[in-house]
């Protein structure tokens, strides 16, 4: 058995580990020759791949990032050689020509819509989901999530002893563009006050009222704010004061933008963090690590058994299989009835909404 | 409504959390009044108490330990006064005379089986489990266990360091005198060569084994062994090696026995660190403060409700609870079915266990 | 004796060492009465103060922050009373009716003139100082700078493995507004292939050779730029190209501004984070921490001595004290012949100087 | 010219910044062709070595350990070969060999020692400190020292929580055989309450008395001891309940021996952590990679202006050099009336000695 082995889209803590323990995992219980491809589907489109022996992954476990790099934008079913036609065939071909029966694809969303279109030109697949924003469908968790959610906290934890300090409002911006499951555990679990997510749009007037109630008593308010939050469309009050701006500006990212839309309503100074590229790299958690060699340890296995076409899920605390096909072009949000929610709010924490 | 809290048995990073989480929602959903109860029931024999505001319980999230103190071993059931009598009748007395209405009692297996107690005197209870060993019945995972998880694998990686560059054998032994969890989940994300439970006895000769086929290559083997590991009786080659110490003196602990038992019959130095107990120290990790303020969130939706002499567990994703009477007494030891136990061998790493 | 303490200026880690120290050693070897005077000199002007004893200091070693507050800008020379004049008066008038004998104050180049403006006043003052970036005159090292820069390296160890996955160009902005340390020695701890700092100034041109040549063999690149850098006025391709905006727009910051002018310059993608105010919080480094004492103890031998009117400063290995007055105004830059510039350059980095 | 590098004695955070930094330097400055060898002096006897060009050191700044690997014990002066001579001979016609024109060894005191010896054989050889416990003459501090100390702090942080969570006296054992450098600095930045070092010995009855007088208040207490720390000859007390073990027994370390002895003599429990080799162990701190940067890099300046013979120090701020001869053999203790320990004295700390 020969199996190649890629890593699609963005890159994220723990990645390394689930090549690992797949390449350990098919060498030592089936004997398999194990090919790592470069760059994602770019090393099948300009063929680019090395074979992975134990040796090649001894160590890399508590590595970020992936060894065998990545590419954003490669998709073989929309990249056209000089014939006009698309690159899946060539890809294909070159799986041919290598011997490699079969591939293990680490990715995201995108990555595995262009997975089951290898599936469907017959190539065995097994996906592996890759989220660092833990919203793939059918997968409670995804590695990569608990370590973004660390340089969350640990953020907070660090803003948090500014705030105090200057008894200031300080607003941190996460990752988060269409699910704010990193801004909702990393808000809970960094002491946030306030936590402004995609999926429930927030009043620059009701986080407004949180600070000058804090400010009567204590004097610092630390919020948290996914990349993808926004205000509702309503909140005259901001619409009529950034009147100058009918769009919102996001230059600096929305957590500046509610940085300007604060400060004019609040007593005390208002400050904005972006914390950016680095909640997705560095070595994984500990956590991460172990969920990561489960996901390619249960990869291997769906290999071994010839258990093709299939995305490796955890549900609960079991680590099982979905069709790839029930996976593309699916997102998971933050539920309204999320019990997390019903806790921040419970814990008197604010999510923007106006009082009734 | 007044509600006492208290936190008994040794420390666990998390405890904080709960205490937070649990005051806070019985402020702002029910508008009860809460007390911490000092230093676990030995606060109720000898009373001290403090009143829990918002206030009190602001930045303690990231706390290690109990804001409330703890106490080992003050079990007022077995706790005799000056008349003879065990002082539990005087712990309801105080807590009547206090008015207070019920407790949350944050504890182990012990701790629960003292709340148990109360419970049939007629105090209303509501129990949060807490173990950093894992090992509770009924709940998946308890906070604590990842953060403790997360030291172990941290000194893996540094000690990984020195193996590689001395082509050592380096031994870590981690806590569970009873079930091997930390050392299972702590071995694997540190990338733990060898991994050796309580549940699983082993043999040296095995595990020298392993050691010298991986001197024959890279030169160092990484050992993570639980406090509670222990040889296999009929491990002759090491019995007769140790035939002046029969029993198996484990003054520096038995990873101190197993590098004493190992050297002779490896090629490499042998040299063992005990973990100790900073392994129950500092700050939770994110994951253990959101699960913990999880498990505070829903206690206080017990008490809130009135569905006491319950302990609050962790089922899959979902908090829900069980009857304090099914929890007291049991423990929970890796099974040996246990997936990550498959997916540690399937990596070829080593279990201690013989070849066949 | 009674000693009044204050911080001054923006917050820092190690302020809490500081004050620990100082009133620790006020109490233990002088039997001083200590007085803590909140959010700065904001705390002489609306009076308020708290006594510290040994237990109110007890554990803030590791506090991130200033437990007194602090404020950015109240100066009672230039804040004015009710009656037209200048609050200072006012401030000297409460410390008398508290019965304060002497200051310590603790901050950096403003604050310090403030202090100055005391000790003229006839009121004793010690100064400790304070800035996280390392560019106050006369001391070798300040508190703060350590854990800023242990911030900058774990980000840029976060950022490096995104960088190697993609093949990108990862940029990095540190604070340091008008001294690069910060960059320097964050930029070398965390392998930057380029630094970019205030003191010399850059061409785009330089630092996307440097790019485009990595990219012909590695394909990323690491590049530390501190907030203050800035373009070399001459860098025409940079000017053509930016044509449309010739104030260098930096509402993102130069971080953000040097990834659009790098963009067309180079093969691969650019991508740039700054880091921000997370650089100041948070709990100090060992060596910090030990640092910060080390001044604390020694500002009150200064007390002690009645040697006021000076300032701590770290020489070699050594605390020693110069006078206030000669401090106030002046700011340390990284002199273009520092060692370090000479290892970077000799290491073969970039400073981005355009290759003769 | 062509350059050998080598790492000896045990493993250290910074040797892979040293190795990185010299490579570098003599690659960019002086086109000199660098080799490593490997496993210390070993890879000269039984010549082992490999080319180490620029890609070969890219990323090993972060790393911990020696990429070279490295031997306790081997010395070609003291190791002998078939015919019964010492094998340094040999091993200068392995350098003649493979055409090396000098070294740069990378050691402690015991390294510097045989380097020396090859350099009066005619070798060019310059030294690179290396040191974790800080003691080797004519340098006031090398890298590894700060990696330490910095996980002495992490860990008394954690077991503070332990500590005042349970009113419990514990102890952190660090090391330091000879020298009390990493106990002081640890200790004081993990806010130690005794500080007990190889040059003070202690009395346990006057350690006792501390733990007691905090009982009284507020009941915890923090010993931080290193490795070489002996109690008095004159301590009767103790003597007197240790009597069926009149010899100090160390099987578990001086901080197991102190917990027996303090545990009769106070009220709470007392209990004991080995730090351990986690100690020397994983990634350097920023301020040990900048350090070990320096140091590589200045040692390389010395190889290229031929100023052999020499070992790289660090005096106040400045790299310098100090004749190889003047090194060997010596160590250098914290003196008496090191400014460190007046400042813990002074803060109230104990150093474990009697009260007059």
């Amino acid at each position: 058995m020969h199996i190649g082995i890629l890593t699609g889209g963005g890159d994220c803590p723990g990645l390394n580990a689930v090549i690992r323990a797949v390449t350990l995992a098919l060498i030592n219980e089936a004997g398999a020759t194990v090919t790592g491809i470069e760059r994602g589907f770019l090393g099948l489109c300009r063929p680019a791949m090395r074979p992975l022996r134990a040796p090649d992954v001894e160590g890399i476990l508590s590595l970020g990032g992936t060894i065998l790099g990545t590419h954003n934008r490669c998709d073989p079913f929309h990249y056209f050689g000089a014939d006009g036609a698309d690159v899946s065939a060539q890809a294909v071909a070159t799986l041919q020509r290598e011997g490699i029966d079969g591939l293990v694809v680490i990715g995201g969303d995108g990555t595995m819509v262009i997975a089951e279109g290898f599936a469907r030109l017959g190539v065995p697949v097994v996906g592996v989901p890759k989220t660092i924003d833990n919203d793939l469908m059918h997968t409670d968790r995804s590695f990569g999530f608990d370590s973004a959610v660390a340089v969350v906290a640990e953020s907070l934890d660090r803003l948090a002893t500014t705030a105090k300090s200057h008894g200031r409002v300080m607003i941190a911006e996460t990752m988060g563009r269409y699910a704010g499951w990193i801004g909702l555990e990393g808000g809970m679990a960094g002491g946030a006050d306030v936590i402004l997510l995609p999926e429930l749009p927030f009043s620059v007037e009701a986080v407004a009222e949180v600070c000058r109630e804090r400010e009567a008593r204590e004097g610092d308010t630390l919020i948290c704010i996914a990349e993808g939050a926004h205000a509702l469309n309503q909140d005259q009050v901001v619409r009529a004061r950034l009147a100058d701006s009918p769009e919102p500006v996001r230059l600096g990212g929305v957590g500046q933008w509610l940085a300007q839309a604060l400060q004019p309503l609040v007593g005390s100074e208002v400050r904005s963090t972006q914390l950016g590229h680095v909640q997705r790299g560095g070595s994984p958690t500990p956590f991460d690590r172990v969920l990561a060699t489960r996901f390619g340890y249960h990869a291997a296995q769906l290999v071994r058994s010839g258990d093709f076409n299939r995305m490796v899920v955890l549900q609960g605390d079991t680590c099982t299989s979905v069709a790839l096909a029930s996976v593309a072009g699916q997102s998971r949000k933050v539920p309204l009835d999320h019990p997390l929610l019903a806790a921040a709010q419970g814990l008197g924490l604010s999510l923007g909404q106006p009082r009734v």
